[in-house]
């Protein structure tokens, strides 16, 4: 058991507050329990005098919630530096794609895959995040998205079954969705909690992915669907139809879709990867309009070797406030409470009595400095489960 | 002296090749000499016997010059946090700007100056900057624009007297323009290398500009510009005229302009700003426009806290890639050897005999992966004038 004083701005996200608002305390302290939760959070002037007697004190410092990122792909071999530099040259790379880093992945070993993913959660924490959503979809045959899961649950307990990424090359796409939902969900369900589709041009259609998604509910796995990235679709209301708890990237929505995300009243989220969106210098989503709708919103980082090559959530708050028009209290609330709402977890993303101990020192005044500071690191510290793994609370 | 061995990619900026390449040797060897200069590049193949016996070995790791930041205000007091969170809620703030920061600058000890300028040249130090400009022009009295300037000197030798940034209130224009091509520069010009006005809508007009510039110039100072930010006007072509070496920002140029700035074969650089643009949402310089009319381009990070609060050049080069179309490998060349161009020095910015060795040990197969990874930090170790300050080379 530890607690801390002298916190200048303390964000909690106080879950009895409305969707969005931060409960930030002034001046605040923080007790952590022996079983890695929240004890306590408060005004310093209120904590209990035997509990200040041996507060470590962060003068005036800032502490938020860990960053929940809810959309990674950290599982994969190689990466794809040739075709990035290529296509920011202007050359488009028709060899390039999902394809390039399967047939990576494939050739990798398990020792390799987990290596690969635990440098990128190292580097995640070291920038904040303490929880990550990991997800399978660049093996795409039974073998290796089985074993993309395993190494995946070497770093996450929030993992997600992707088989349906795209269909690989010389694969009839009817017979792929019958395997996805066949063998390749059967042995892969036992390692995931969640099971999501590419439902998106040159991916997976409407019908497919309906199939898919129902076939993982049936195996007891939770539902997120790639919605609406690269074009308008059906994605986003399936995701609203079957009780996805994410729909995610959202760039391309009409009305209709804002509706059916609005009418879930949080129950599903929207989940916007404002990186891929810079990685791919693309148009970024309407996240002034989602959420003037009443729409929950989550940022992600969409880690994955081709169009986000990022583990930064506070590039993500940045570019949400500066290229998105969020303000600093919605973004910081979409990158750790919204994180966690899009994983259907009140654990994690907030700091109250009983939320894990997921939490971040910022060398800064308040919250504000993540967008107003971008491409600055402020992470002082970090603690997990109440132990601190990034830097030092002193 | 030292050796390092190992390197996958490095970049060193040969000068005997054209302006923008990036001169990139692979499988290198470096040699630092006990001058802290560098005494030998190449092939690590061609490094001689008893150098090679002792050297540290990089392990295929990328070696870059320090980056050089040639725009920067990094004299202040107080920040505007506030004023950044209102403006990103969409209030404006009609007390706010530049003279927010003169009243606190004004009220701010020596002491805390240079504490100020300190922490933020060691955060750019951390993200490799070896070289940073620093200009005064929160002061906008006498007093407060020679303790500037004298503040500015701890950090840096490439101090600039910015004593024309805006007009401070109450104050007659003309009048002020007297005092700063008076008293003010004759106070200043002892502790400054570099003159700056900024040019533009709501600070000095190009007539004003000229009588400071040339004011400067007879006080031995080189000129530099801020120009063409805000709207199209006449900076650039009056930078150009009077042979400043660097016209920054260029948000809004004209076929003339550009055509003026290619004229001088390099002499006059354009130096752009990203961060400032993404900062205040506005949009980017054409940079493809100006380096295909042959102009030299440099890249800064504009580190102040009114516009960009960022010290970070790694930022500056994601978003030259990813917002305005440089590539990569123009990029990087940009925030090396184009800021040592922006201060007409070629011995900062480039790694060959003779240079200073002012050098980054990047965690990545080479340099592309600065744009590639957007907000991972990938420095490993910086080393400055052959002392590594910053991480450690094994």
């Amino acid at each position: 058991m530890f607690t801390i004083t002298g916190i200048g701005t303390l964000v909690t996200n106080d879950l009895t507050l409305e969707r969005g608002n931060l409960g930030i305390i002034r001046n605040a302290a923080l007790v952590v329990g022996d079983d890695g939760k929240i004890n306590w959070t408060g005004e310093a002037v209120n904590l209990a005098v035997d509990l200040a007697a041996d507060a470590i004190d962060v003068g005036g410092r800032t502490i938020i919630p860990g960053f929940v990122d809810s959309h990674t792909h950290l599982v994969f071999g190689g990466d794809r530096s040739d075709e990035f530099e290529a296509r920011m040259s202007g050359t488009t790379y028709t060899a390039g794609g999902i394809r390039t880093t399967m047939t990576a992945t494939r050739a990798a070993t398990d020792n390799a895959l987990v290596a690969n993913a635990r440098r990128l959660a190292d580097e995640a924490l070291r920038s904040g995040t303490t929880t990550l959503e990991v997800k399978s979809g660049y093996g795409l045959s039974v073998r290796d998205e089985a074993r993309s899961l395993r190494a995946a649950t070497t770093v996450s307990n929030e993992t997600t079954f992707l088989g349906a990424h795209v269909v690989p090359p010389d694969t009839d796409t009817d017979k792929y969705v019958d395997l996805v939902c066949g063998e390749m969900l059967t042995q892969c369900a036992p390692h995931a909690k969640w099971i999501d589709v590419f439902c998106d041009r040159g991916a997976f259609d409407v019908d497919q992915a309906r199939t898919i998604l129902t076939a993982g509910a049936r195996a007891g796995l939770g539902l997120r669907i790639h919605a609406n990235q690269l074009q308008h679709g059906g994605g986003v209301q399936l995701g609203v139809e079957l009780g996805a708890a994410s729909c995610d990237h959202c760039s391309h929505l009409n009305d209709a879709d804002i509706s059916a995300l609005a009418g879930t009243n949080g129950r599903t989220v929207a989940t916007l990867l404002p990186t891929a969106e810079l990685c791919t210098r693309s148009a970024f989503p309407d996240a002034r309009r989602l959420i003037d709708a009443g729409v929950t919103v989550a940022l992600a980082s969409d880690c994955n070797p081709g169009s986000s090559y990022t583990t930064s959530m506070p590039l993500a708050i940045s570019l949400a406030v500066l290229n998105m028009k969020m303000t600093c209290d919605e973004a910081v609330w979409a990158a750790t409470a919204g994180g966690g709402a899009a994983l259907r977890r009140t654990d994690i993303g907030t700091l109250q009595a009983g939320s894990q101990a997921d939490f971040i020192l910022l060398n800064a005044p308040s919250h504000v400095y993540l967008a107003y500071r971008p491409g600055v690191n402020l992470v002082d510290a970090v603690v997990r489960r109440g132990t601190c793994v990034v830097g030092a609370l002193l």
